[in-house]
């Protein structure tokens, strides 16, 4: 059992995401529109791997330090997309530094445009090769969306927005994450775009029930 | 694009499989049903994961190198064996060495009855807690199946095939093999019991087309 957030009814998924992360993309892109499916309310929870991989002993990622697996990976990213009609291209960069990215998200946590804003910053590295890890790239990124880009990135840099981005950080290790996409919901951890489905139908199960 | 035997059709699917592995356990309980379903031939190849994983400079599982993905694999496999009804004991000793058991599997490669031996020892080892790493264990399981145990044991045990489980393992790594269960299908890669139907859809595919 993993602990769920007071503020979250028992039904709620907590989607659990890094921008670093490839399979946080597919996620991302497919979530809202699985959830509403089954009624499931979603919470998204911007958070940073590096930290986590640190612990692990981990300076890159394992797709990375693993060159097979990072081969596979690609290629099943790119079966992913293709079979669920994700627009996706190799990123010359891998992994970019989620870091910027992250802390807008977090400063943008209850607004009802920050699922769009996800969707747009993944779209932006995995689909169009463009370099999220730079202050200018998310600016032109929330500025298309029609946002007060600087506002938001003045927003993201404050004291208060970097400890927010730390605190989730440390949820989610200590609800037992070690990787993205995550999904938390009624006391169940689940972890990749692959158990998605099985996170949302847990949380519908429980809503029935 | 990976390499395919020419000896196994196009449409034919190679499921590799080491007993150490936990999620083996479901993919074996499981990929004659989904395959039959689909018409497609699955061909049975059993191959050590140890020597790959100590080329990446792992000397255990990384499920017990990274506890909280290990806590997490545990629960997670819980939950599919739940959800398919397959019988499912946490054993009391993680991984338990395969060697045996996999020589015992490569000597009788061809035979009819290597798949039922195969689920046999993962059901002794996942469901049962028994030490398949030990001779007399992988002999009983033999002769409760009606086989005669010491000849296959012996059978095992010969230079030749001690070989081919070798050339079998070296077959795997050069397919990029890095875990387990896998899937190869005209010339794709699939890793884990989460692309098992992709792996069976991929071969049906081009069986059809």
């Amino acid at each position: 059992m993993v602990g769920q957030d007071a503020s979250v009814g028992a039904g709620t998924v907590e989607f659990w995401f890094e921008f670093a992360s490839t399979y946080s993309h597919p996620a991302a892109q497919r979530v809202e529109a699985l959830a509403r499916e089954r009624g499931v309310p979603v919470v998204w929870r911007p958070f940073l791997l590096g930290p986590i991989f640190a612990e692990q002993g981990w300076n890159d990622s394992p797709f990375n330090l693993h060159p097979a697996k990072g081969r596979y990976m690609w290629r099943d990213l790119e079966r992913i997309c293709t079979a669920e009609h994700i627009p996706w291209q190799k990123p010359t960069r891998f992994p970019r530094n989620g870091l910027i990215a992250a802390r807008v998200a977090i400063a943008a946590e209850g607004e009802p445009w920050l699922a769009d804003l996800v969707r747009a910053l993944y779209h932006a590295n995995f689909a169009e090769d463009r370099e999220i890890g730079e202050r200018n790239v998310v600016a032109d990124v929330l500025a298309s969306l029609g946002h007060d880009a600087e506002g938001w990135l003045a927003r993201s840099e404050t004291p208060e927005t970097k400890l927010r981005l730390r605190d989730q950080t440390d949820r989610a290790r200590s609800l037992g994450i070690f990787g993205a996409p995550s999904f938390t919901a009624a006391g169940e951890l689940y972890w990749g775009h692959d158990r998605m489905e099985a996170a949302l139908d847990h949380a519908a199960d429980v809503s029935a029930a």
